[in-house]
């Protein structure tokens, strides 16, 4: 798919370490992949909170000097996904507030759903806001509620907010971690090798950090961290699991745990099950690097037909500016990846991709292939046709620029001149991540959203 | 005095030009010298406000490219000074906020001498505050104010605020700009060249983007800009004038007009009162530069003792890391100050510095002159002694760090280790300003601070 | 191997096209995996010849502007990995002279095994070096050489130096490409789409300009470009081919077609090699990311043994320089790569990694595996053990630190603490790389240098 | 005359102080007004030289680190003023260089102007160049010289080399340091504070580091350090001294002692002479600042007529790159220099600039200060008219855009539109500087060059 959706960014909490911001910091650059515009960790010493953020990598917002000041044994931290401009510094998080009660910062993976009205509420009782960022509610919810202490005010402004939201919360001597009652995004909990505890979007942060999974936070819980007691629970709605699917399809990463189980093994099924759907006999398997990779291996193991690298990542990332002569087509694409010419050449391959969101890169792939000189082309698609734009926290064009809303399958195909096309159906999908129930939201294929 | 002292801020507003944020790019410039560590501006099209601030001096935080995303007619900027850390990004101007009306953006000039109690009732009341900066009260109150217009809940709002502050306002569609009623900081209005208007802390700002001075903003007046009219006068206090009689001894540009009158004259008014305390005989009189040069020419025509240039400034700022050897002393301030060792070989000089703060530097520029051979220096401050800190927006230190809280002016001498030393008395501070009343806040010298 | 050992630099060079600099610089990113420390592109404009050069990736170096006044239609390329200090922009390549027939550039992929001695002997006569680069050579013995003609002067040049080299020279009007008599380091010539040629370090750098693959330039060839002429090749040296078969194990990138065959499916061929050695039973082949995954998809094919991705790779690349926490072992290497717990967890596992280089790599991996649950970790490496350094153009740690070079394979096993250990000797490597002569370089596994 | 001509470099040498790079940074520093562009250090610890240059201020190229390694109790310095373009770090100082003596180092202040003639005669010898500095001759012609010992071999190159230069020289075990015959370019010995010298080419450095001032290098004299011995003397050329007027009148720091005498005296008696020429009654002498303000004070106490400061100098320097509105004009003067409006206005003023060039920037300071209100504007100009260009290490125009080579006194008055204009005539600017002999280069004044 190659970064046409995105997912907007990830969370991490530390809690009872004495080094706390550094233990985020690592934390955050594990989960880079899930935001890459800003980064911001807080942290409280018991006094008093700290915040620094920025644009930029994690790698490159902070320094020894700058963790150096984040001191305290509670840290919260974020790296965001950004479309905006010059002034998106303004819209990074940890959100930070005084209020009543004190101080308080918040990060928060999602996007809430009825934002405006809040917001348009709060406005009229005379709140303003200082940043474009739906987080912000939150902070006002918070100090707006007429309960004393901080558990009951995290509890009402909860309640008041719709959407997805995983959260992160930290006060002068807790911390706080919740999910919103459908758990779209992921959020586990784990345990610190010498005490404290962890929470992160996905459990490869805790691999860096040397942390142990203890389970995720589950769906309308809310964790309470305080000094030198095992974490308490509190369930602040009836569950009603809606777990993003997507996050097995594509966001996570591969070696993450997520919803309870690997994605690489979701995503290895999902090339199983694909291997079924109008199977077609080939010389190769092959994968759209990296999100197509371990479906791509399932897919091989499946139909027996050889697994090969096909297409090649370039990793120099960083964009240039550099306009292209007249005869170099399709650099965008090229300058991450490359056909594998001396694989394909002569050959009839199943390549395999996430997903197709506007159309133009996967015709760009499909055409990179065939003039390396790939005989047949059959595209197979791992999730089903995504028809329908996100409004959990996932950056997805309009539905007018998403192909699937617009076209048939066969259209699809014809316009990505592929030999053949399939795609995953739903059945298909949920098998892949044995769900037996209906706890994932698959929206954007569908259009079925959560009211 | 060498920045021991600092102005906090300058403020600038531009109304109906279509080029309006270009021009608050050029007046902030020109207004450099009142703050170096951020700067900011927003401007509005009419439907919405965007605002670009960052670290640094102004020509680094804008480029062509930024300063073409801030469109539209009317625009407000900011710099600031300031000793905060690394998070003093969450600190720079102008503030943002969208609320009941819609969205408006706030610079100021000043500081709030009851920004506490304020914060606190607004915190009591459910308010958040999302920065360490006082001024984020300004937009609480409006936000607040029961009023329905802008104009009415702004004039609301000013009431509830106490201290000093210049201010401009902008909303989608007008600007205000407004003094206390004290009128501690300056702030002028101006006409483009082609129609519209500026408001700015100095009219340096004027002359560098062609702009016609018409006058000082008044104490307590509020002026409203709108489209195609004549900016109207609200007199939102009973004006009861106290100027800060120190922008004259330091802190304004010398070629500035502020408080109706030319800073340059006012120094040298200063030099030729001086010229009258404890008079000596002496080959030459020189400057501390470049605060003590226009008190310097003064005392010299004044006294008929030939003006020289006995200290060089070198103009090339930034600070070194690079520790210095052990025989390089009081680098911190060689590397700004050179002595002119030709000129005051021998010589029995007379030095002008506009105020003694901690009495280090002064102490090293003796120290530095009779090291260069200087066979008598006597120091004589264009002011009175520095005995109280301000609270009217400038950074000044604490009490028990200024050496004339706790010196008599001839341990401060002795300490200094001038041959003598001589201070303007506040009277003569004042003849030298023209003042016939008490229109001028001398608290920094007296202790007597408004209530 | 996790760069352990590295390329030390890759050369392009283009001719006769109007945005000659501009190709140059895409082909430097598609080569920058061979040197990631410096860049730089010399252009001629038949006039005068113009060079920029600096430190960073390629993207970075250059902007448009910067190409912009790289004119003409001829350019040279270099990106240079480096060990060396602050003041290694000093070695930067290309590098230039003016000299008695005008100007010229050159860029140098090799190492010179007699460099000493030709400089002294140029220094003995008078000549002054101004860099620590081998290459530098080169432009003295152009510029000394007695013949009128450059072509002859860089025949003469070629033959006073020993080693590797594949080189790219620039005049004002001509282009020259030469590979030493045994070439050891690649160099590809293609033809560019619409009129033009381009050589190239691999040809992955054709791909991305839409260039057409050629030939390669022979060992001991001299490729003459000359305006409106096909390229005139003269064969300087008897060929006595030598090519280095590291290119093949680990340098070169897998989509690149090197000493006429597919990186790719060498590499392929080595992991079906390796399923031959000390064959094993076990739940899964794994690769060490990204060298090892092409061996691992041959070994996996030829034993019938799944390929599943049981390390994941971090392409987040950059250095950071916080301390991990006391808890935090192994951070180097799980800052690069992670550990898919889910897959591997209970299994026996084969991983297949290029070379073992210093063993303390590898012995993390194994350590890092073993702690995310492989019950048996057997490690099988595509190249024989290497035990002496490269003197031909490749960065590696001197003998004693090879691991190979003062230890048993078994007690390299013991080292790593894997279960078990083989390496691919060299007649299977030979076969692998289709060799029936000896025409290929393996002296850094078995010590037999050309002379 | 605000930048119109710049002295091309500053050179410093340090010799016997263990923290000999720390104390050239700090000279290099003081002398950073000769040069912006580029800086660059050479040390030597006895057995190596180091070299780190880049591009940029003094400050902003060096860092703790850097100097750290730059160790030994040698080091010579340099800054460079440069028009060049990106690729000018080719071009920056010291010149390094491996030759059979070793290892040399040099910086070179001058131009030579038979630098052509030989390059040519080294090239057809078969010598490389490989920058475009006419230094790098000087290491060739050591390298090439025949004497056996590096001192003769000094004598033999500098005997070769024609035009200006101060330069310093850094082997390993030794420093050399050396005026041509004519001194063009100033250069001064002095003593550190506990053991070791220092050579720079003004005094200014010594005065930051806390040495003294002993003497100037002589013209034609080379001086040879060697460790625990006093400074040897050679004189290698019968001096011709033919020193650089316009380092009295433009270029040198005021707080420079150059060629035996005060700078800042010196230009205090240009405007002591100025004050006969054409003398005129006015209000006031006010001086384009920095360069025109001894004399101006010089001229006001001539003439009894008072100094006032009647432009401002804007010191926070930096280009931008924004476009001035249509409104805005002579921004470019005006982002450097305000005019005292309230001084100036309804006045009648002579202003004293120290040279006038192309005549633009002149013409544009005279509207400046009339659109401010001065009723009648005189120039006078503190050196006769500038009619020819330096070939002696001083970065002048062109012939044709020097305004003085195409117009009478009478004509460019009028082009600049002042009411009166005057230069100093050779004779009294000779007086000036004390000048009893024809002991100084006036050739930019006469045309009348040194062969």
């Amino acid at each position: 798919m190659l970064e046409e959706m995105n997912e907007k960014c990830a969370v991490v909490g530390i809690f009872g370490h004495k080094e706390a911001s550094k233990l985020a910091y690592f934390s955050l650059h594990a989960l880079q992949h899930r935001g890459q515009e800003a980064a911001g960790i807080s942290s409280s010493d018991g006094e008093r909170l700290r915040t620094i953020k920025d644009r930029g990598l994690v790698m490159k917002v902070f320094n020894e000097q700058k963790l150096a000041t984040l001191s305290g044994n509670s840290a919260i931290g974020h790296t965001r996904y950004s479309t905006a401009g010059d002034d998106s510094i303004l819209d990074a998080q940890p959100v930070f507030a005084r209020y009543d009660l004190g101080e308080m910062a918040i990060v928060h993976n999602g996007n809430l759903t009825n934002a405006k009205e809040v917001r348009d509420a709060l406005i009229r009782k005379g709140a303003i806001f200082q940043t474009f960022m739906d987080t912000e509610n939150l902070i006002h919810l918070i100090a707006k509620s007429e309960k004393e202490k901080l558990l009951d005010r995290i509890v009402d402004a909860v309640q008041r907010i719709e959407g997805a939201f995983s959260l992160v919360f930290l006060s002068r001597t807790k911390m706080f971690a919740m999910r919103d009652r459908n758990g779209f995004r992921p959020l586990s909990l784990g345990r610190l090798p010498n005490g404290g505890y962890i929470v992160a979007s996905e459990t490869c942060a805790f691999d860096l950090v040397g942390a142990q999974f203890i389970r995720d936070v589950e769906p309308g819980e809310l964790l309470i961290f305080e000094p030198d007691k095992a974490p308490m629970s509190l369930q602040v709605f009836e569950p009603q699991p809606k777990k993003c699917i997507f996050e097995y399809v594509y966001f996570a990463r591969p070696d993450s745990r997520v919803f309870g189980q690997s994605v690489y093994q979701m995503r290895k099924n999902m090339g199983v099950e694909l291997a079924k759907v109008r199977p077609i006999e080939a010389d190769m398997v092959i994968a759209v690097p990296d999100g197509g990779v371990p479906s791509a291996i399932g897919y091989a193991q499946a139909s027996g037909i050889p697994y090969e690298m096909g297409i090649m990542r370039n990793h120099y990332i960083g964009r240039t500016f550099i306009e292209p002569t007249q005869e170099m087509r399709d650099l965008k694409v090229k300058m991450k990846l490359s056909p594998m010419t001396d694989v394909i050449k002569g050959k009839k391959i199943i390549v395999i991709d996430d997903s197709i969101v506007r159309g133009t890169t996967s015709r760009r792939i499909v055409k990179m292939l065939k003039e390396a000189g790939a005989t047949e082309v059959h595209m197979r698609i791992s999730s089903p046709p995504t028809t329908d734009p996100c409004f959990y926290g996932v950056d997805t064009p309009d539905k007018d620029k998403l192909i699937a809303a617009n076209m048939t399958v066969d259209k699809i195909c014809e316009f990505i001149e592929a030999d053949s096309l399939a795609y995953l159906d739903e059945n298909a999908l949920l098998r892949s991540v044995n769900s037996t129930d209906d706890h994932y939201c698959t929206a954007c294929f569908t259009g079925k959203y959560i009211i």
